[in-house]
């Protein structure tokens, strides 16, 4: 038997809704949400269609945020079904592109309210929807700007549950209650450009930097602290020369990427690389791009719901981790909100034949019913204890 | 009065030969040699054309070496004049695509052997000629193959001249006497492509390879010799990343170049290599090529000549140098030739506007006519005295 979650997941899927287009999917969500209660509020910013929904207009604010977007399917050739026709196979794993990232939470987002409302249309505080189609993309017209939309008005989000797919082995197993701040820097090495034969009149740039790059990989940052592993640092390319090779090339391009803990600041990061930039003499320009600030969300109310929801629905104990890449809560975190990610298994996001357990979506629903039981009313619902 | 050298000059710079063209230039050469004696023996391999011209059967001899053709011409809108349409300035400068490397010299070599015969028709040993046309491109199918079509009959040269333009400044300046040899590396330095949010997945191969990069760049080769400069070591390339911002590079790759002294061996060199990337536990594949031994012609008989001719010619004390690129002399010297590369001043060669001072070439004709009167006969003639 097809369950709500897993039919309207396949809704979802097989609208190609390749970044940043949403191909319909957020209308549909709206269509399920509207008869609830919910108040819309479509944010269309450039090209990118998000919504806002909230019902209630009390505080607490408990927000499921997401996206209705997903990364481009490679070649379709390598599929082994088509990306954007959902099947589930005899082992009852549902695929498609977004199975995973993040449209089977998205269906759990909905069925999970649903559900939840059955019983609890007097529920305490608002529950409220941040979607976007800008998240897999440049992520410059969606989450950043509903958020901006909503300080602008004074509207606070207390919990954030972010649907990305968390979860590593087993629905639930890992939480992430933070996320490290990611910060680029370009850097462009000068030297004099020249005859090999003459090297006496030119000056190597590749020269002139490894003894510099060599440090910068080998610098401890920081050790990290108990939710964060310590600050990394990683050359993502490196280009010098033309392809003559009687030529001394004139300058060597580094760009490198930070992934940092709280306990060091971008610009910390920024003034010890060119404390070690200048202690080679080195001619140089240098670029910084802080795309994410780190932050963390503190075991309390949002954490503890979560985790209480999934021993209750999956009998495990779930590990908080600040691992990995970035999301849209780095921009939901600074407005003050508890934010979570808590999704199905990443194991097959981004690549060809994505897929997720059919009956994960069923286990994540529920899971979002807990936690709205814990944080909006006085009382466990039934659903829980079975 | 345009002299016979320099109208030959400009009539083989009116030949468009650009690598591996000739488009006429041996054929003009050998009209004008045929007649003075010369046995002609065309010798074209694949799409090259050479020829070795030998007048005399006895021992020892001395050979001029050279190509006809030359580099590409770059835009020809930034020529002054049309790069293929020789003209002399106000300046008494020639200009045009090969004036100084080397059609010049050629021309030189021709109008020398014709006043030396003149007065010396029955010199000792004997005059010839080396020329290619593939000196400026791949160096595979000329002087190479010339010399091994010599050994294969074991037909040895005793003193060459290339014609290559060794003057700095003023004709005669500097005689190259030796020249360094030259070896690339191209090497890989594996690692293990990943996320740059999940370092401890992957293993960055810049990271891994920079210090030893810098050890490289900083080693002492050697300290050179009385003839060499010492031998040094160029990074032309190095690549690494795809360009995606959150992917470490499964590779990197490094070009370098040794120009090289006789105070070390390719061997020892690329053993030294290996031992600094070994220290260091890379895991890489490394490729070599020699492109040139290293050579020395210490001072002796055609080192003498050669320097009292520029004497007698210029005023000048030349100076002895193995500085700079390869020529076509590191073919030659293995087979224990005396070589020596006097040529005309060499500042503008491969660049647009090329040009060297007309007058210049007489002076080299005249230093050509003198080395050939000091080794082929055992008198002065009268012009070296003028």
């Amino acid at each position: 038997m097809t369950s709500e979650t897993l039919k309207l997941a396949m809704d979802l899927i097989s609208r190609a809704s390749v970044t940043p287009e949403d191909k319909g999917c957020q209308e549909l969500m709206i269509s399920r949400l509207e008869p609830l209660g919910f108040t819309i509020e479509r944010l269309r910013f450039d090209d990118v269609d998000n919504f806002w929904l909230r019902r209630g207009t009390d505080a607490p604010v408990l927000a499921f945020a997401g996206h209705t977007d997903v990364v481009p399917t490679g070649p379709e050739s390598k599929w082994d079904n088509p990306p954007f026709s959902p099947v589930v196979d005899d082992e009852g794993m549902l695929h498609g592109r977004g199975a995973a990232d993040m449209k089977g939470s998205l269906a759990a987002m909905v069925t999970a309210c649903e559900v939840f409302l059955q019983e609890h249309s007097d529920h305490q505080g608002s529950i409220a929807f941040l979607i976007t189609s800008d998240e897999e993309g440049p992520a410059k017209n969606g989450t950043v700007k509903v958020v901006e939309h909503l300080e602008a008005r004074n509207e606070k989000i207390d919990w954030c549950i972010v649907g990305e797919p968390s979860s590593t082995e087993l629905v639930g197993d890992i939480i992430k209650n933070g996320r490290r701040g990611s910060m680029h820097g370009h850097m462009v090495i000068k030297g004099i450009q020249g005859h090999v034969a003459y090297p006496h009149l030119a000056k190597n740039p590749v020269h002139e930097v490894a003894l510099a790059l060599s440090e910068l990989t080998g610098e401890v940052w920081d050790n990290g602290n108990d939710y964060f592993p310590p600050t990394s640092f990683q050359i993502w390319h490196i280009q010098a020369g033309e392809g003559a090779s009687n030529v001394i090339p004139g300058k060597c391009e580094v760009n490198f990427n930070f992934r940092f803990s709280p306990e060091v600041t971008a610009e910390q990061l920024q003034q010890r690389v060119l404390a070690i930039l200048d202690a080679h003499e080195l001619d140089y320009d240098i670029e910084w791009h802080v795309s994410g600030q780190p932050f963390l969300t503190q075991p309390g109310a949002l954490v503890n719901a979560a985790s209480d929801a999934i021993r209750a629905i999956t009998g495990r104990t779930t590990e908080l981790s600040t691992s990995g890449g970035t999301s849209d809560g780095r921009f939901i975190a600074p407005t003050g909100a508890q934010v979570v990610e808590l999704g199905p298994v990443n194991a097959t996001i981004h690549k060809v034949n994505e897929c997720v357990k059919a009956s994960d979506l069923d286990d994540l629903s529920r899971i979002y019913q807990g936690i709205l039981t814990r944080l909006l009313t006085d009382a466990l619902s039934d659903e829980l204890s079975c």
